[in-house]
């Protein structure tokens, strides 16, 4: 039996990297053109581009769906309300980014450790300014969220001889890349001993603003910060007055609000801040290994077995299971 | 019984970092002045400065000399053919520069498969500019070098996922960090299928130009460069012209001819070139650790016991100990 399976395409056409699938027929809807309008009768939806308002705007009349696959990480734009209360199944692209994500994260560290964007800067200017750097090593990292993500993060961290502890949902001790877990109440604490702290949240019920300005007021004078999960978790603001008025030593952003961030933003000025324009997990293999990774899913979807990723729309997203 | 320790002084004093020193009587020889007339008499002489000349200018003078240790891992600059041909022993400041050495070239590269140099250009500019970045991960990278910073490189390399090969004086197999290691007979050849090559030479007899227009003209279209040893093992020219040319993909050189690189220079526009100025090494704690580790020699020096890091003075080097 052939089953219709829509594809919110992005800007570019995905009908080439899908190719035919066996009993699948595809129903592509191309943002820059009108809808076809067997689109509503699909029974499955591939969202390359999680940033279309396509589904929420159609929700209501889409009576035969029962699984939305996204192609990123982050389900927050397509996890509303509407979709959150139905029996469709949500899918997300986990693990596609981890490792691109993970170097970029560490690739930031290192920016901000050895001064990168400063020496960057004197070359423009044929400036020879040499400086001390920092090690990383013996340093103290402390990863605010222990997903997938940031779990590679730590090792990478921990391979370069720093100190790793995490803050979680559920504290617990022993964690092989972790060590001690803590929940978010010991964030305070623990930024106060941080050197480096990096955030790996999710847009989801509880983690909006959880790097508030108290936390951000906790950080050491040589603290630093980075963020590649989403901005809405962090007290942007707060982080940009600390940053201005020199508490703390340094930040890196690749997630900001709002994004694309407008070209008269003040925070491009702001002092010892690097600016990355949401980019950390995008590779150039991501769209073949996300490709494949839905193809894998339709092939279970069709055989009626357990999906891959199912989001858990309560928590926002996909729980991990502990290592 | 007193000694007398001559320290060669570089812009700033280090008499507070040496210390007083039992049975010891430093003299210190400042860059700015003239130098006291009983620095002639001592038996051993720490030099901070390697780039003084004062050894070589007046190394005749000292009749007494039995040991000169230097503040850098590279002893190209003390090494003259009088030295090396007299029984004073040389000995240098070896692993203090090892790690923060080996976290700025992985973050030399993580920048080149990341873009941060255009990233941060873009910052300049305010522009939101999204980006594919590469993969470390899977990556091929061969070390050219095989000594203690190449091995923590190429630990740090293996953590992310790479591939690691080196390039050593003996061939070998089996090397728990570098695998297989080949000659320099095969460069050309591991240079041929490369992605990443991270050179970490000694400026020694055997090493100039060891990377020559031949193996700079077997790499592939994709691949990236790093010097984090000496300039000199480097043929710069045929690099430049192979970036001008796209021949290959980027490049980043902590190390120049010649240094510091005058304003006027065209290395420092040259594309998909970062230009960093010789500082991979040196990290906020070097000076403790080089005043610790001299004082830990000076010590053994006292008490007649073999010393740390002796410099075979016909390689021009302290040849590893294999693992």
């Amino acid at each position: 039996v052939t089953r219709l399976v829509g594809v919110i395409e992005s800007s570019e056409s995905s009908a080439d990297l899908l190719g035919p699938t066996p009993d699948v027929r595809y129903v592509f809807v191309n943002p820059d053109t009108s809808p076809p309008a067997e689109i509503f009768d699909v029974e499955a939806i591939f969202i390359w581009n999680v940033r279309s308002g396509f589904l929420r705007e159609h929700w209501a009349r889409f009576e035969r769906l029962r699984w939305v696959h996204i192609a990123s990480d982050g389900a927050e734009r397509v996890l509303t309300p509407e979709v959150a209360a139905s029996d469709v199944v949500l899918t997300n692209s986990r693990h596609v980014f981890d490792q691109s994500l993970a170097e970029y994260a560490l690739g930031l560290m290192l920016s901000l450790a050895k001064g990168f964007s400063i020496t960057f800067a004197h070359q423009t200017e044929h400036r020879w300014v040499p400086r001390d750097g920092e090690t990383l090593s013996g340093k103290l990292l402390v990863m605010v969220g222990v997903g997938p993500i940031a779990r590679r993060i730590a090792q990478f961290a921990k391979a370069l001889g720093m100190v790793v502890r995490g803050v979680g949902r559920s504290p617990r001790a022993g964690d092989p890349d972790f060590g001690d877990i803590t929940d978010a109440t010991q964030l305070n604490e623990l930024f106060a001993v941080a050197d480096y702290v990096v955030m790996v949240l999710p847009s989801a019920p509880g983690t909006e603003g959880l790097v508030g300005s108290e936390a951000i007021a906790a950080l050491r004078p040589a603290a630093r910060l980075v963020n590649v999960g989403r901005a809405v978790t962090l007290d942007q603001e707060a982080l940009c007055a600390a940053l201005r008025e020199g508490r703390i030593a340094g930040a890196a952003l690749d997630v900001v609000s709002p994004e694309p961030l407008p070209a008269d933003s003040p925070l491009w000025n702001i002092p010892n801040l690097i600016i990355s324009p949401h980019m950390s997990g995008d590779h150039t293999e991501s769209l073949q290994e996300i490709a494949a990774l839905f193809q894998q899913n339709l092939a279970r979807w069709q055989q009626g077995e357990p999906l891959l990723n199912v989001v858990d729309k309560r928590l926002g997203y996909v729980p991990s299971e502990r290592p």
